[in-house]
């Protein structure tokens, strides 16, 4: 999920542990967090504009999502940025496009969904206010003080998932190595083997069975 | 009424679960408030976009809805909202739809037609303000004080809507879940059917006649 | 004067109720305040897309209007909306379209005819500011706190209004139920009707010459 | 100078009244004031859209305009409002006109000229800003805190110049129902008779000499 | 420096006197302070739209421009304002074009060149903001703070060249009044001569020569 | 990086110490900080529109840039600025586009790489917001306080760099004049001439290889 910032060439060799260990901090996180989607296969060979990626398996096709599949979507976005600043004390460009999505995520969750405890049930998007009767709202409409508590929300959510994701490569710090030194030494690891990894290290693997029976999120 | 986040497809069963208890929320709260049209179908058979729809008899073709009518619309729309978030403690996507109209609803009580006790018979639409006299409203006109008292004014009549919906909700916990029941066994409930899941839980479901004879709201 | 949300079709029995005392409304206040213009038909048949109408005698043809003729126009305004809230304990849509017009008259009042007292005779409306000098005002040269005071000027205004247009349907209450009845049996009434039913409720008609012998206003 | 509400049409006896007094009142403070143009001619005939009008004569063909003078046209211009609500205790839409003039005059004043005593010499006019290095200024460069305090400085000279216009008005209130009166009588005041009131109440009328050897202004 | 309120015509004898102390304005303040280009030559014949102008020799063709230069240039764009209010206890709208030269300058010491204490090296224009990048700067980016610390800074700067242009006048008043004069009888006041008057008041011309072996401004 | 200020002619003696100087400030801290790219060339030759350059060596051909690359980028932006101010007390107008430069990308750090320790990973860019979900993010979806806080987090990062440079120039002035003075010579400084007058001057050159082996930033 490395992003805009990079153009295809070859990775030097710092580049190549930054970008480890960024999608090994998304991966992480995926496989730790009981909402997020399971890992597919991690690498960090360059595809399209983004250094590395992660694929994560969709439990099943849905069709809605959950305000708690949300929290740990953004939990997982954040992995990367926060493997790089506790790894190597420094921040790289390859996260802004993991920021972008997790603040759209949250604003969406604040304005759209009815998902943040302080708005409730309204929805707050200036974009969607009228369409129903024709009449496109008008962008002065919502006030000043509505767009700073949303901001404060927004915010909120935000940290949140920062903090347990933080907890989650604390805690997993040595699984964390595991994946990033894999990902250096062979480039792309499939889902068997990002399972034996995480087996390796006392993580149970989630199976696909297990979330289709478990109670709805 | 679950909406514009859904393709049509076929429900997995966790889907099926949500969709009728929020369905069963809409009908459940449109059977009990006194102003609310009474429940003409409900299904968890996917519409056009909507996963589910619960259809209202409006009791006489009807040219002016007053604010009593707005207030039990507004309830109306939050009952899928709520019943999830009681039933399964989270909140999909699956609301968006409803909080946009019923956002949009206490909007136009408040800007439109004179229904808030803060402003009183007043236009405050910037968009109606001044077609009379052929020149549009300048978007600035409107304070940004002005402003941030109608949002407070909108969340002050969804709060009071939301109240009264939980606590139908609540004091019919047992009947949500028999509709439920029912629309993940069948699918889709007519008219009769559900008067009698209503009458067998002691609600008397509303009349066409009784409602004509009501004292004028 | 009962406005946009209605469509041409025969009014049900509640509508017609609620729409005789809408008019019912309005003609009161406009046969009691002094400066307003004398009723010269009221009907609750509906035209173009309003449920009904009142119409009003200008007593001469004006060139000027005065401040106090346009408060006595804002409280007639208000009557329609007045006597349905009175009468029903509830409001409708219908009266959307009044308060509209009485709004921008306000708003014209302390923006355009230095009305106000807070600001006295100056120019406040951006639209207006500059068009002797060729260049357009710019929408943000009017201060944010300027714009909060033609709101609260506006609001004062119509406030005003209010309160004397409830004590004239609270004073005449007797009356408004005459002229409402008399609308729903007969539709229609016509000035001679009209001042018939004022004077047998002991209020003296206006008339064209008193007016016109009326110091000036 | 009443102005744009007006269509042509014959004036009723209460407009003729209002008209004469309106008038009269610009044609007093511009003949009493040290730096208004002397008064040419005074009508209530209606001329374009307006109902009456006062013919200055401006002294010479002058380049510059003063300070001293913009104040004294902006008293001259509130001469009409002025004199309505004295004599008739209301106001009409007649001065909207005049009200758009000295607004814009006030304004100007502070934001072109450097005219005012809390800003001094400074460009506030946001459409002016920056004509010289070829990029418009942008409309948000201006602070809404210096919105505010230009508007509360336009407010302050018109404030000013209501004071010494009310003074004039009240002095020499015998004159101006002299005038008032002549205007509803014969309509059409040309100069030399116009001059004849003044000086048979006591004001002394400016000649063009005199303006001409008085000191700079 | 008079500028856009005047049309080509011959000025009468107020306007020439008033045009003769407004350049000497200009001209005087250039010619004290130290890092002002020197004048060249003073004149109240019209040209274009400016009634009079004093053209002013810029020492070398230069590349940049420097912050002390920038102060002085704005106390000589002052120097006709001030000459005005000085001598005719009046202002006229004569100034309106340096105004707007002077205020431009201040801006831009401000938010293009990081020549204001408060702020610094720092970029402070909405449309130069992100011209590197591709993307125009939103004219929202900028927050309402910000920009009224910039006015402040724009009106601090204006108001030290006020103070320091207004010493100068007050000092060499014989010397303004002397060149005044000149102009009101030979209207063009060639190099030659205009230093003549200075030496002759005790003021010693800038020398070319002099100013560029002086330290870099 | 003297920039657009200046068309392309040759500098009198003045232009070219501050040229020389302003450039010998870039490429002295460009030398000292780490994390800065090493100097390939120090020219005062005018190239387009800027009176000098310094070109900077690019390690490796980088697709990531890091926090602490960005804030040693914004010190080298700044050391022309500064030493234009520190040796001859006054500012050019030749700075503007290092100002443009170094203020973007602040910016940026804030709002497009969570590299702020007051936001974290967030993206803040109105102009990002929502790309991925089709619709623009609305200019004034972004509150004012947020906005604000924006501000004032790229000014903290702007004070931060411009302390660390001015320490760089205090400390090392010397080699500040001999870099200036070299170049007033000789106009232009190839790589070993440069790293000479370093080694001169006790300053060590940074390596390729050195910084190659260096621990990633």
């Amino acid at each position: 999920m490395l992003g805009p910032e990079r153009r295809s060439h070859v990775l030097n060799k710092k580049e190549k542990e930054i970008t480890a260990y960024h999608e090994a901090g998304h991966a992480l996180i995926a496989s730790v967090l009981k909402y997020a989607d399971p890992v597919h296969k991690v690498s960090i060979i360059s595809r399209g504009r983004a250094a590395g990626y992660t694929l994560k398996l969709p439990l099943e096709d849905r069709r809605m999502q959950s305000r708690l599949e949300f929290l740990d979507d953004i939990a997982v976005s954040l992995g990367g940025y926060l493997a790089e600043k506790m790894v190597f004390e420094d921040i790289t460009t390859g996260a802004s496009n993991d920021l972008q999505v997790l603040t759209a995520l949250a604003r969406d969750m604040v304005t759209r969904y009815g998902m943040s405890e302080k708005f409730g049930p309204m929805a707050l998007d200036p974009a969607m206010g009228r369409t129903l009767f024709g009449a496109g709202i008008e962008p002065n409409e919502q006030s000043e003080e509505m767009a700073a508590k949303i901001d404060e929300e927004v915010k909120r959510i935000i940290d949140g998932a920062h903090k347990r994701a933080e907890e989650v490569l604390t805690k997993h710090r040595a699984v964390l190595d595991a994946i990033a030194k894999a990902l250096v030494e062979i480039e792309t690891i499939e889902r068997d083997d990002f399972e034996k990894i995480l087996i390796a290290n006392g993580i149970v693997p989630k199976k696909k069975e297990d979330i289709e029976h478990q109670p709805l999120a």
